[in-house]
């Protein structure tokens, strides 16, 4: 199968699992199950739960322990983004295209789904759990990782420097800080979760760990380059709050040398697979391709 | 030691606790910890975590597993407090006798300061799972149960419903759903939680079920009794959203009569005890107190 249609596939087998995890738009109360649909089903590449699944995959994994694990990670990042497009955020209008999910519904309906979202993800992750022969120590550490890699020095650390972040008072240290949390950090947890739940051995689980880190903030450095210049139609996303990016701060050209490094080193961690990494090493280069 | 000398030494011993669990405000992002202690000490009666200590001792449980537990509970709580007091929500001014957390800082960090309180408590989950004894399923059980209680399907749903609650279409069911689920969960989850990680047999799980369910709902209850013309600096909450309450449903002498009935149920369950439930039994003479 050619990357493109494996690609294609894995993003609509993505979209069943996340179909069967939520629950429908007529659950009580509706409102609240409409609006978790409303932001989940607006699309996305689903790159992250592809990540889950292709490290999955690669690691001999079940599909009832990996798949809830995907799901739960692109419910996450959805409860992500409706947080971050909030007015006291980034105060987005536009995501995917189409009116941000506060402006749809409401604030507070908003603020209510994507907690929901959130919530629904540890229940899928304590599925995924019940699912898999870990002992006991290692469920409990496949969920402080998801609370350390999302909470006050991960995910929501990085959301926090990037709104007290100062144009005028950049600084390389302070932006890669930012990005490797608030992007990064979903990368990490899209990687390393599913490596703990298939027991990994350690060679393994630092090869990606490298991986992922290199990815996210590659990633994260793709769509500052994009950004610079894209109008809100070709990004499908407006908002009123414009963060730096490592564009501002580095300039064009260092960001794409340092963009192309991070994909190589990304896709140099998987040698210790010996090819058998081929769908990583391909997602790898799929994400370099969006720089050229 | 009496009731009242039990309830002060382990409400302090609650807050060791909290503190041991809880990043200093010197953490980096130092703003963001700061908020996320601010909110915690402020203090309160700590009554969701005593509970879970509570029914710790009772069955057994070891502190290296129950201690966590009942910190998460308390986290969780404060979380909801602090997001409850959102502009978008019930716009509270002020909480525990203090400027509410959005007020002291300002909206997004109150906003992520929540957030990073819920996933402190899974990573805590996560760290008394590791202690435990319990086998994978188990364990993945004790996740399941954190987010279905707290999920679309529980305390979320409930202050969804709060919030769309209209003072001139009061009904009984809807009230009764938004305070099983707005309050209850907690209460819920306090008890049984503890009672999955103790291993608790059915029957004891079953009478357990029956006091929280019953004691949340009476607590509420209470609350509602006591808004009815208390003073802000009373209550130590003022908020320029005002949800309907029991009382207005069904008048004061019915919401009474309801209270006593829960907390006597509540007592009643204990019975499969014989006599042990000693501290829960003297928690629901406690709040059957609060309504004279």
């Amino acid at each position: 199968m050619t990357f493109e249609s494996y690609l294609a596939q894995t993003k609509e087998a993505v979209e069943a699992i996340l179909d069967r995890h939520l629950p429908t738009g007529e659950t009580f109360p509706p409102r609240l199950h409409q609006a978790m649909r409303y932001s989940v089903e607006a699309g996305g590449k689903r790159l992250r739960p592809i990540l889950c699944l292709a490290v999955g995959e690669l690691l001999g994994g079940e599909a009832k322990v990996i798949e809830p694990l995907a799901a739960a990670i692109e419910l996450i990042h959805t409860c992500s983004l409706v947080l971050d497009d909030l007015p006291c955020m980034d105060d987005g209008i536009e995501r995917r295209g189409r009116p941000s999910l506060h402006l749809t519904f409401d604030e507070s309906t908003a603020l209510l789904a994507g907690e929901a979202l959130l919530m629904r993800a540890y229940e899928i992750v304590g599925q995924a759990l019940s699912e898999s022969s870990l002992k006991a120590r290692e469920a409990g550490e496949v969920v402080q990782l998801f609370g350390s890699i999302l909470g006050s020095a991960g995910m929501i650390a990085g959301q926090q420097v990037d709104l007290q972040m100062v144009r005028s008072r950049l600084d390389v240290k302070v932006m890669e800080y930012r990005h490797s949390r608030k992007t990064g950090s979903l990368f990490h947890l899209a990687v390393k979760a599913p490596a703990l739940l298939c027991q990994a051995p350690i060679e393994a689980l630092n090869a990606l760990e490298i991986y992922a880190k290199n990815l996210g903030l590659a990633f994260q450095i793709a769509d500052d380059l994009q950004e610079k210049g894209a109008s809100a139609a070709e990004s499908g996303k407006s908002s009123r709050r414009q963060a730096p990016t490592f564009v501002d701060l580095c300039g064009e050209s260092e960001s794409k040398a340092l963009f192309a490094q991070l994909v190589q080193t990304a896709e140099q961690s998987l040698a210790v697979f010996s090819g058998r990494a081929k769908r990583l090493a391909e997602l790898s280069r799929y994400i370099g391709q969006r720089v050229t």
